[in-house]
């Protein structure tokens, strides 16, 4: 079985993802070194900008097959043999709805055009999957045909794409059965996600005699997207106990990777590479999963490169409140594991995130631990502008000494940081700002802001947030809550 | 069919996900409004505020009936009593993993507990579906021992849970048609979508003879989530020609309602519901859109309530350019066309997105309309606080004539448009401030960040984009290319 990813031509179809050359070449590399067999590196037709890009990736020196995307044009052929590609994947519309309104030919046309360009790239040495778009809504028999003829042309493989999405799992074995016991070359299938089955249907395929499967990482590309790689990947494997030979300890790594590079986020509830998909609250949940991992769990975490995560919440029992503490190096008998499990849960009823500050926090109360927090805000102010280099001031209560300092950053959130990072460097100087994230703001320019950090201080990490209306308030709030954690924690 | 929605329940499992009273509220009365059979509100066991809320929602006068998650407990059943809820789903571990490292006890003792309790609850008055957890995993003979022994103890309905998403269609396909044959009480499915197949699993149970099907909106839930809600109705309405008796149409509405309120974003390539499910771009698709909705859609984005998106981007092509063009009220000629095309191709290969603003700009420069803006920002400066009221300042060239203003507001961002408002109110007062969003900020406090406004003006909406390292120059530079656009157009 063969994996033909297209994230580079499909995925990249998703409104508003454009990949530069760099980016590009980035996400061809890691998925040749993920054993991917066939990487459709765009389509050479786009601009000239585009054509940069793909050869930038046939010249890379990667293992897999470098394919471009065709209409059945000779230009289109031409474009692509400008990029130096192994194959090129040739796509013939062959419902009558598409052949008719998009490009108003008839049935005859494209059977006799599809199979000249076929015979045309053939014979300027290119590798060619010629392919019928949206196979799903053709006639069976007329699909055949173009099959057949391009076959006759020449043509290495053939694929079947379910461009808008319409096949169920019971028809696309139908459909395969007969087709890969009919044709005289091996077919691929592609399928879009719009109803949410383009998994199920590719898996199908394989299954009915498939024997290449076009997938995108994430899922991305138009509409719904494309059959998902991690998802097809993993339950041929996980389900079907087929070895694909894809080194899938790197999928979650290179799911981020495009994530980051395609700026397309991936829900927390996506398979297998969401955030929450190894993420576990649920208090009778956590309870199982100490006695054993597999209660709640299909498969190992790291299997495709990533690690459970156990967090808190409304749903949270006893025993994850009781394994946190325990990680916090707090001991607290069972009265008091009860007091601190109720507010965890008051929390919860307020529809509130509980965060490790936050835990901390209810928990020193409860084990009548508390201690002033450390570092104290005293007051900050900023100035910012258009001709103004952003600065801040700020007064901390540092172990009860009065701190004053400035800083400055490329806009007023990076200079207050900056400026508390200075007036602690004194007491703790080595606390990293490892990640600053803001959830999306959507609304009016009045709508609460929530800010999430993660600050680590040799090698301990904790999460905190502030949640504010302003963002800067809110920045400075996450941070100093953070940091009298990982102070007190010493 | 019967379907139950379980958002309530699976659905604010979600790691983060705890919902108060009155959001449960406006979820469940939408869930009912779009006729949803069964509401599983809750679990009455987790606490007294998540018991405040069940009951809230089986006080309503809903017409679905009101369902609690139980334990194999009696103590969890009086739970849901205090709640007056309708139903219970009464889950009984059916695995040997589950038995032995979950709940220590063994198969036998689980039959007989599950029974009893299934009697006690029916003695109390309530519907009651036994469900067997993780009987993906079971012993099937023992599975139906469960079942027939629940059977006789009362229970009206039997659910096979999925629990770890271990199944594929095939195995669905048999397991179901097993046991919808031979038990004595009707059977639902309960999918999780650890490996993307909940959709298909649920649908291969329903076709295989599941009376009913738990699902969730959005697929929320631990973890990868459940069966989704609008994949599943959708594939039985669009695909399988079913009348599911669901109000479609509300489906858009009702997806956008609980992401707002559970604060879970939907990825933009999810089925159906994500933002660009129905958003065209590439050139090729939009020229065959304009000659036939049918050609990229695999349904009228109508059905599920929403609408049908054209954007542009490196893809777009002359076509989707001419019609974006048109709708702006510009003409331009073949040779002009063409020249703009290049530029929006251009700022493609930068990896760029294409806005409304960004497309005026180009076409009024190619066209050799180009105006200088009306409004040019001269300067703007912001002081803010934890003991400052967020206070800034800004001189705008409005028409040649020279503003200053001053403005106030919640935080630093709020204030400064606050001022130009002020500012611009002599020649544009009526511009309104739509939708004011910031893509979430992910890496350090020097990221980039991307802030994307949404203006109108007398029923004219445009958007506009600005993205700086600095949120409030990001802002500020949204606004003012909006502005200038609204203010043009005219």
């Amino acid at each position: 079985m063969r994996f033909l990813d297209t994230t580079l031509r499909d995925g990249e179809q998703t409104p508003g993802v454009a990949l530069t050359r760099d980016k590009k070449l980035l996400i061809a590399r890691a998925l040749d070194e993920m054993g991917v067999s066939i990487i459709e590196a765009g389509s050479a037709i786009t601009s000239e900008g585009e054509r940069n890009s793909i050869k930038a990736v046939t010249n890379a020196g990667l293992n897999a097959e470098i394919c471009s995307y065709c209409r059945i044009v000779k230009f289109d052929v031409d474009r692509a043999l400008e990029c130096d590609v192994d194959s090129i994947h040739l796509v013939a519309p062959v419902s009558d709805l598409h052949i008719k309104t998009k490009i108003k030919k008839d049935r005859d046309a494209v059977r006799q055009i599809a199979a000249e360009v076929t015979e045309y790239a053939k014979d300027h040495g290119l590798i060619v999957e010629l392919s019928g778009e949206d196979a799903s809504r053709a006639d069976p028999d007329f699909l055949k045909a173009v099959y057949a003829d391009g076959v006759d042309a020449g043509a290495d493989r053939l694929c079947f794409c379910d461009t808008v999405g319409l096949l169920v799992p019971e028809r696309t074995t139908e459909i395969f059965r007969d087709l890969s016991s009919s044709l005289k070359a091996p077919i691929s299938v592609h399928c879009h996600n719009d109803f949410g089955l383009a998994t199920a249907n590719t898996i199908a395929a394989l299954a009915a005699g498939a024997k290449q499967a076009h997938v995108t990482v994430n899922g991305l590309g138009e509409r719904a997207g494309n059959a998902s790689l991690e998802e097809v990947i993993m339950s041929l494997e996980w389900l079907y106990k087929y070895d694909t030979g894809i080194k899938h300890e790197m999928i979650y790594r290179t799911s981020r990777l495009v994530s980051r590079l395609t700026g397309i986020p991936v829900s927390p509830n996506k398979a297998l590479v969401g955030g929450n998909a190894f993420t576990h609250e649920a208090g009778i949940h956590v309870h199982g999963l100490l006695a054993d991992k597999a209660t709640y769990e299909p498969m190992s975490p790291e299997y495709i490169g990533r690690q459970r995560q156990i967090v808190l919440g409304k749903h949270a029992g006893r025993s994850s409140i009781s394994l946190a503490l325990k990680e916090m190096g707090l001991e607290a008998d069972d009265v008091q594991t009860e007091e601190i499990f109720n507010r965890v849960k008051q929390m919860g009823d307020q529809g509130k995130y509980v965060t490790d500050a936050d835990l901390q926090a209810i928990a020193e109360t409860v084990l009548d631990i508390y201690r002033e927090p450390l570092v104290k805000l005293e007051e900050f102010t900023i100035v910012s502008g258009n001709r103004v280099t952003p600065t801040a001031s700020i007064k901390l209560n540092v172990k009860d000494k009065e701190i004053v300092q400035a800083g400055i950053g490329n806009g007023p959130v990076d200079a207050v940081i900056n400026a508390i990072r200075r007036a602690v460097s004194s007491c703790a100087e080595d606390i990293i700002l490892e990640e600053y994230h803001v959830d999306a703001i959507t609304g009016g320019t009045d709508a609460l802001v929530e800010v999430r950090v993660k600050l680590s201080k040799n090698g301990k990490v904790i999460t905190a947030s502030g949640a504010r209306t302003d963002i800067i308030m809110a920045s400075v709030e996450a941070v100093m809550n953070g940091m009298n954690r990982l102070i007190r924690v010493e």
